[in-house]
């Protein structure tokens, strides 16, 4: 691979994104070999920013990408309803081709956006479609195929448990490390109730044979909690530990309705959350106490969760969202703007194991960061805000102008580069009516 | 005025949004005259939509474009520091020039961002500026200077009573009706505690003599219901009752901490309320039972509030925060998207009693129209979802195409039309430097 030049940009770093250096990136065959300023470097490749922010990638660490064809089908609903007249349905009745087109919206939304690396899971069947979209469009990305094997699952997702632990070993076996790394495998159990307690355990033991993390939803809606606790006898974090799912290579979505002892739990097993703001307040599940997990010691990062329940995959709105929902009950300056950002980009990084290799602009590290140019009135004064307060709180994905991951540019002047997005968003409209019809679900156009 | 043909646009209406017309819209003098299919009629001018949709233009209830050079200059402040150490040095500091590029600024975005009528609170100062540019940029605006004649106002900021009710009365006089009756005034008196009870008697008899609006805040803060009740006796909405400041023409901004027996008369009295999601949040205010208020019939409509407590005035992220915010107390079927875009339209015009003129697109009511074309993935699937789903929780300001206000295209494929828009931002930028610098706040850039 050849050497970038990302060219006149303000270098924007955690914690404080406040630097005023105005100078170049320079990346070689993927690593980053030079922040700072321009040293007129040649390079095959030049981006040119106009002194617009250049920062790490946002990193995105709870999505699924096999519902972005469900954007708007699932809409003010009860979150039974939403799942089981849905999201199940229309899970079941994914094919490859509308896997392939769903993955590919998604990862077209998210990289337009300023979203360089996910954390994803997917449905039981046709993973493999979603890793080729991941390979083919450049994102970083951490993803799996999700279990479903106990008896209460509804038909059409309800899998023999060692067919689908099997199927999940192939694909980490063909996928984990792929793509000179930029793709890796995690494991995931889609909840406590999904699975049976012997799948469970089997999932820990392969994700710490293969090194893999392990990735699932907990403690996300109250009912949920009550289910889990009736029909194993715990609270949902500690049932988890049990089964072995806990640790820092678990990241588990939602955990908003905790007990002092699950938080407690979750701080000394390293375990890490994932805070989904919209899609918690759009399915009316709650508001996690995100600073108290934090004063805890448990680390949380961020992520847009499906589409179905937010509607858009926008790291942007996410931030905004993060930022001003807990000031409510915690006080206005909790989690100002800098400590946001950090949390979208180092933070998930975090999450994932990446730090070290990616959340940071540094030498060594790989080439995954974004070019953001705020435009339009709400960029102004643009001589007063500090850079973190213009990103977060009057940031909008569509700023962003180019992404670079694994020193691969994918964005350029607001265009993607790895593939055809008329192409992806007319699949994608033709398979979502496929899907939709093979769901038997009908919604007034 | 000539006339104006909106051409081959999908035509919405609340209340349901949802019409599969795709047509015209024709408006002659500012007043529209035909919304339906195609007549091929001549026209001066002509719009063209290619089947995008075209809706009422977006209603604010609530912002302040005195402090759009604010922006950024009080983020993550506990309430009392942002008011006293940002907020009110940065007003007193105002002159005629830095209130006119602050006004330009927060309209300018405003339209842009779909916003066609606006009611807004001034400062105690320069509100002629703040009418000239909407009377040259053509938002439709009721506004008002606001009042604060009470001893313990901060120096600077505090009024001798009579001067500032003359002050509003020749306001009122000047502007009231003008610009064919686009521009209205609003007495604004700033909440219980910045105004005697006497100046707060005066301004309501002023309202009712004028027949204008009475525009203040209450109830947006715990500390602030607990000093109107120490300092009064009463709670804060019976106090402004007890003053003749309640009634269908008074608009209250936030109405967060409210007894029942305040709910019940503000029901009772007509008085209307707007609902200030993001600004409720980034203050850590709380959050307004706006389903609770509805309930028991009062009207509701929405606002960004200002530019420093927000950091952005841009409906579509109210809309969608209003939409969802709301799920968690009350149930993910609250306030379904059909519903949040009919108070974002049709209800912001009955707040300001200006439904009949505005807030349907029907003929004989005045031409405030948007064309919003949604675009990129997160538009996507476009065979799915309904149109008020697309747009309340997947819209973007960003995809607001043309904008009409009484007849004139303000904005026309994304470019405002009625002022230079690089200047506007580069006088925002000069202003502000110098207004942070005469109010003597140093603020890390």
């Amino acid at each position: 691979m050849a050497t970038l030049r990302i060219r006149n940009a303000r270098i924007l770093n955690p914690p404080d994104f406040s630097s005023g250096i105005v100078g170049d990136v320079v990346v070689d065959d993927g690593t980053i070999v030079h922040v700072g300023p321009d040293q007129a470097r040649a390079a095959d490749h030049v981006v040119e920013c106009d002194g617009a922010f250049c920062l790490p990638g946002l990193v995105q660490t709870h999505v699924h990408l096999c519902q972005t064809l469900m954007r708007g089908l699932a809409d003010d609903l009860q979150l039974l309803d939403w799942l089981q007249h849905r999201i199940w349905p229309l899970e079941a009745a994914h094919t490859r081709s509308s896997m392939r087109a769903s993955a590919r919206l998604g990862i077209a939304e998210l990289l337009l956006g300023g979203t360089t690396t996910l954390l994803s899971m997917e449905t039981l069947r046709h993973t493999d479609a979603v890793f080729e979209a991941v390979e083919e469009m450049g994102i970083r990305a951490v993803l799996g195929k999700t279990h479903m094997d106990h008896p209460d699952c509804p038909d059409g997702l309800r899998e023999d448990s060692n067919a689908s632990l099997q199927e999940a070993e192939r694909l980490c076996k063909t996928w984990h490390g792929r793509a000179g790394d930029r793709i890796r495998y995690a494991y995931s159990p889609r909840f406590a109730l999904s699975c049976t307690r012997q799948l469970l355990k089997r999932v820990g033991e392969l994700a710490r044979r293969d090194h893999t993390l392990l990735h699932t939803h907990a403690s996300e809606n109250r009912e949920e909690c009550t289910a889990v606790e009736r029909e194993t006898g715990r609270r949902n974090i500690h049932y988890l530990d049990a089964a072995g799912c806990l640790g820092e290579r678990t990241v588990v979505a939602h955990c908003i309705h905790l007990e002092p002892g699950e938080v407690k739990r979750l701080a000394e097993t390293c375990t890490r959350v994932v805070h989904c703001p919209t899609c918690n307040l759009k399915l009316g599940s709650g508001i996690a106490d995100v600073p108290g997990l934090m004063e805890a010691g448990v680390r949380v990062s961020l992520g847009a969760d499906g589409a179905p329940c937010n509607n858009a995959l926008d790291m942007f709105e996410e931030m905004k969202l993060a930022a001003i929902l807990h000031k409510v009950r915690s006080g206005p300056d909790t989690l100002p703007a800098a400590s946001i950002l950090e949390m979208a980009t180092l933070g998930g990084a975090r999450a994932l194991h990446l730090d070290g290799r990616i959340g940071t602009l540094a030498p060594g590290n790989r080439g995954d960061l974004i070019v953001v140019a705020p435009s339009g009135p709400r960029a102004h004064p643009r001589t007063t805000p500090a850079p973190a307060s213009l990103l977060v709180y009057a940031g909008r994905s569509h700023d962003v102008r180019h992404v670079v991951v694994d020193g691969r540019v994918v964005v350029e002047d607001h265009t993607l580069k790895t593939a055809d997005l008329d192409t992806i968003l007319t699949e994608a409209d033709t398979e979502a009516v496929a899907l939709r019809t093979r769901a038997g679900i009908c919604v007034r156009p």
